[in-house]
């Protein structure tokens, strides 16, 4: 009978086994990040009787309590040994995240073979081998093979990743790090001898913190069942996915990468996760990007968008992106209401014309947009805007900020924000970001970010 | 008969028509700006008897010395009376930046027309109206309306943008600047009345200063001139154009942007733009990220891509994105030679693959990457290299940019650097930037950049 994930997330108690007394090894590392944090941590090797001035154990099995979760860091001979000594111990669940299995050849995938029916016939879980294991914020678990100081760690929020590639994970980690996302939980898949991606994805649909699970996958554990899951899970919480091995040099990359065949045609992949529902993207950031405005928006009910700018340029770029099927997401671009018009033409400067995209010219002012925003909010015409908020001209302030963020929490439609330049874009988006707006550094992001929101409630509308 | 532009770009000396004495007004910051320049600047305001320490004249006519360039920050109406003070003075350039011509109706129409014949029977050009002026880091000229506080500029370099939109050309400078790429120079077009962007390009054609042409279009002042005029360049000099106004919702909200009717049909544009040999993109990002590569490393000699990663998920993404033609840019996986994949045997983990993309896996190391990238510069099967700088492995150093510069000055074959994950990416772009590497903080950045070297690649092999 197989356990829960639980002791996964919120471990009581965890052993480190391979701890290093070596100052700058990573299990000397991870150590220490473990024993900075709230759980009972009981480091094993046979070689120390104490490291960082914790008590050392020969074996897990010499440990006098109950094991949730223990990290294995010895190369993968070792590691099948300490999996047999878990197993006896009865430890919940076990992390190898040693490479040298299936992904290295033929003699890695016995040595597989022989960990996967170790755990077969067991009460113990695994993840892995091949993981860079996984990190909790919220309960300020961090197992990850990397020191701090080599990528810094987002805060707690409401994105969870599963990832096949420990690198798209950090890649995903520092990407969220850089503007103040939060993530619920980011975990490694490895070569997923048990746990893998559809336990998990189960997992987080239940996971009160997680708004959106995002996923990087070179190829399915159980496609079938990933589908059918997803599918369930999909109408409740949004899920993207980011499949590569797309191409026949990427399936061919990924076998050697994960030890996983992808032997489905790119097609069927397609169609299968837009059966389920799956928003697909492409690119690593498209994954960071998409995810979040799906955890703070959902979706939207149309595909008919209007464009806010105090900048002709971009209102112009924006359209373009707005309707073009080739280049770009192929929506349209509202037309507004009588009223609407009457509005704007009050607020406006006389010389600015009151069409989508609404161009507020460089003689905007923070008022001019609160209450363009606010008209525009009302017209029922428009499912959703897409403002370029420019701090360059001479009469708006960082209060811009605020008024993005009053509109956007107090108004009916959606507000996602391009926010374009250099340098102080990043100080804009973190503050953005802190209030939960999806906000993107290019016009063209943010309307991608817009269609991901189309594509989810077109396909909510289908099913109900 | 009309005069070269010369003036415009290194005037010796120039008068500020409605310099401002009101500290944090526009005019007055840009007087302070071009009093800290090295060219003799004369301030007019008939107000006024000086203005930061400079004598300020009632008129242009009454400046006792030659003006090269008269910048009119006038509301519309009195700038018409201003430009005719200018020819009269026989002004070599003026530049008029106020907004209310032909983008804001028929009543700007009247007057812009009354512009234009003004000009036309005089030996004065004219940059605008509704221009934001330009800048030219090279000669310290910046008259740009916009407070250096509000929008940081980028230092000298090889790249000219010329951009019919003040904001997009803002942005490329704010861009450039945050990574500390330099440009040559940077004109807005505004309604050209006179100037225009055939003229510029062959301008920028002949400046030493300038490796590659940037443009944003929203219509163009002579579509035919254009394309014989990038026809003839671009086999010298790269030129990019983002042309905005695709789509009818696009192209009406450009004529009210700058005034100008885009007449012809994309895929008008898109065919004459191709055998022109100019390369088109869709972003303003794309912009910046296709010029400098075009800048740095102008063409490639063939489609055949090696990727070298240390973290196997990159690789199978770079891979997916080079084959793939739906997806991607739709170029060729590189086959290794016997001869490299021996060499890189001898060099490589012995788990790891031998394969394209080259996986190096956790355990690599500077001098690791610098062999196989050495290696594989030699390699007469590949014709460009991605590289995934991933500073987050244990083992990998700081010195692993010094790597990439090293190889990348020294190797036959161009190295395209990817550099992933958050803040610190900011960093090694910067480092890389000042060696002159391009480099891009995602991977499809990175391939959509030897796209374009490849794109530049076969053109200038029709052209033999």
């Amino acid at each position: 009978m197989k356990g829960p994930l639980s002791p996964l997330f919120s471990p009581r108690s965890i052993a480190l086994i391979g701890a290093s007394a070596s100052a700058g090894k990573i299990s000397n590392v991870v150590l220490k990040n473990l024993l900075d944090s709230p759980f009972k941590v009981y480091p094993v090797n046979p070689r120390e009787d104490e490291i960082l001035g914790a008590h050392c154990y020969p074996s897990v099995s010499s440990i006098p309590d109950e094991i949730d979760l223990a990290l294995i860091a010895l190369p993968a001979m070792l590691s099948i040994r300490a999996v047999e000594d878990c197993i006896r111990k009865g430890v919940r669940i076990v992390i190898v995240t040693s490479s040298g299995f299936a992904e290295s050849g033929q003699d890695g995938k016995i040595l597989q073979d022989g960990l996967r029916d170790l755990i077969g016939v067991s009460g113990t879980r695994l993840l892995g081998p091949n993981t860079m294991g996984l990190m909790v914020p919220f309960h300020g678990l961090d197992t990850l093979f990397i020191p701090v100081e080599k990528s810094r760690r987002p805060p707690a929020g409401s994105i969870a990743i599963i990832s096949q590639s420990g690198a798209v994970a950090v890649s995903f980690l520092e990407k969220a790090e850089s503007f103040g996302m939060g993530i619920s939980a980011c975990i490694g898949l490895g070569n997923r001898v048990d746990i893998n991606e559809n336990e998990l994805l189960e997992f987080f649909a239940d996971d009160p913190n997680t708004d959106c699970v995002a996923l990087y996958l070179e190829s399915f554990a159980d496609g079938r069942s990933f589908v059918d899951i997803a599918r369930r899970i999909s109408k409740i919480k949004p899920i993207v996915v980011l499949k590569a091995g797309r191409t026949s040099s990427g399936s061919r990359a990924a076998s050697s990468h994960t030890g996983a065949l992808a032997s489905d045609s790119d097609e069927l992949v397609a169609g299968a996760l837009r059966q389920a529902g799956v928003i697909r993207v492409y690119d690593d950031e498209e994954l960071v990007d998409v995810a979040r405005v799906l955890a703070y928006k959902g979706k939207i009910d149309g595909d008919r968008v209007c464009v806010v700018a105090s900048a002709g340029g971009f209102g112009v770029i924006a359209s373009d992106f707005v309707e073009s099927k080739e280049h770009g997401v192929g929506m349209t671009m509202a037309g507004l209401s009588e009223e609407t018009r009457a509005r704007l033409s009050k607020t406006m400067p006389t010389f600015s014309s009151v069409n989508n995209p609404v161009d507020l010219t460089a003689e905007v002012t923070d008022l001019m947009y609160e209450q363009v925003l606010e008209a525009l909010q009302e017209d029922p015409g428009i499912d959703v805007i897409m403002m370029s908020l420019e701090l360059q001209p001479p009469h708006v302030t960082q209060g811009l900020v605020d008024v993005a963020a009053r509109r956007s929490s107090q108004g009916r439609i959606p507000i996602i924000i391009s926010a374009f330049g250099g340098s102080r874009t990043q100080e804009t988006l973190r503050a953005l970001e802190s209030r939960k707006i999806p906000s993107y550094p290019t016009i063209w992001r943010a309307i991608r970010a817009i269609a991901a929101l189309h594509q989810r409630g077109s396909y909510l509308m289908k099913q109900k």
